[in-house]
């Protein structure tokens, strides 16, 4: 199942897609929660209904409507830095023993086909392709073994990384230049984990204005999405709708000779295998 | 005027302080909402309808409700790092140019008199005195000039740190170890900005069982509250109930010889001049 989230007079509600077109889900079972997290708090039974009001709804237009991140506002935005081993080497970094994690506020979420705003303040925009992993019901202490079944959903992301505030201000924290206003977009929808056979076997790829800038497969995570869910729920508990950003492969702009970030007019595309393809057009500040 | 906020059967309520006991607003005027975000993004003229609530409600015995944090999920928890000299000197750093941006996850969020659980994987667990602002009208591209009308309340906070997990592991981010469940408690009360003269000189004290650790004053600040908000504002779009921590003075516990952490039945307090005093007990976790 596909789920995406889109803006109605009463606020976001849910909805699944369907041949090409848009199911709101409570409209279709009033048990289905009209909120994504509400949603998948419910777990595997919640999906299932959802699933049969998918099937029983009635469809709109995909264009009659208006999508906003799959989740509006996560309440994390967790990150994982220099996950692939040749990321980390173009970055002129060691291998990391253990997940190096930072944060993106969750005011940056955005969505397909909503532009990445380049902020006046820096000149340094770059894009990341990352897998992401929606976590559905939470907890603590969450044992790796245990972990993918806390995964609601997967779908693509781009990492959008201010450089110049990531990696030029003192203190080394990567936090500002992550979290710039629509640098979170993820999607194009969620889907669900019952539709991704191996999460740690999945083509990656990012094209800027259609040419392959990254093209990796999340087999060449070093944490994969297990270890990433056990690592950060020994800190805190994870919620329905937190979302995991699990790293980027070579081939960020930064690392190029000559340099390439993102200007107005500029179109990235995130693709993962059987997840669709996350684009969005970028567009200079007002 | 002093915000609170307590659980109910129906989910968080806010309240206000009058003579020690506990007003719900909601409930003496319909207009205020129940929701303490929805209550400071009234701005100024919610604030004025809260308080005549506040003289008209029905009290209720403090003890007979149970406290949250005043701002139960904040969006953001921004906090900012060595952001007063004697703290950045203390542990080796050089002054910071501009603001060191760091992010709690809000699930971190705590009260007055909840306990700080020292989690089973830190053994470096530390205390930060620290004033937090509370945005009220949020906005995006805030002048440090309006950054004060955008600040709604005040209150103590500590910055509670595991020094293990914030220093010692690679990528060298602070998120993981600022982040463990009940690590920012911020209390006891909001105070509105109404009743802080300037917040650019109070008296900040943390007391460790009783023993004074840190003594300072907010005039200490390398860079103050205003110009906070218009750094991070300039990243992010601001919403009510974000709150900002605004680094510590000296004094912490990894900074001194014998370093100092804590320990089961050990008691923080934070003491503000104005604000009142955030209490938290220690405990082990389960």
């Amino acid at each position: 199942m596909r789920l995406v989230t889109y803006e109605s007079a009463t606020g976001p509600r849910v909805a699944g897609l369907r041949d090409g077109m848009v199911v709101d889900l409570n409209l279709a079972d009033s048990r289905v929660p009209s909120c994504v997290k509400q949603l998948l708090a419910q777990g595997p039974e919640g999906l299932r209904r959802a699933e049969a009001a998918l099937a029983a709804g009635q469809p709109m237009a995909l264009e009659s409507v208006k999508l906003t991140a799959p989740i509006p506002r996560p309440e994390k935005i967790i990150c994982i830095g220099l996950n692939y081993a040749d990321h980390a080497r173009e970055g002129g970094h060691e291998l990391p023993p253990v997940p190096v994690v930072f944060a993106k506020f969750s005011s940056a979420a955005s969505a397909h086909e909503r532009p990445i705003v380049l902020p006046r303040v820096s000149q340094e925009v770059d894009y990341e392709a990352e897998l992401v992993a929606v976590i559905g019901v939470g907890g603590r202490y969450i044992p790796k073994e245990e972990a993918l079944a806390h995964v609601a959903a997967y779908c693509c992301g781009n990492d959008v990384s201010a450089r110049d505030w990531q990696l030029k201000r003192p203190g080394g924290q990567w936090l500002l230049g992550k979290s710039f206003d629509t640098f979170a977009p993820f999607g194009p929808a969620l889907v669900t984990a019952d539709e991704v056979a191996d999460p740690g076997n999945l083509r990656i790829q990012l094209r800027l204005n259609g040419k392959v800038m990254q093209s990796s497969n999340t087999n060449q995570l070093i944490f994969p999405v297990a270890e990433l869910i056990a690592c950060v729920s020994s800190v805190c508990t994870l919620v329905p709708g937190d979302i995991v950003f699990t790293g980027t492969p070579s081939g960020v702009g930064f690392a190029l000779a000559p340099q390439v970030f993102l200007k107005p007019g500029d179109v990235t595309e995130v693709e993962i295998e059987g997840l669709g393809v996350l684009r969005n057009p970028v567009v200079a500040d007002k």
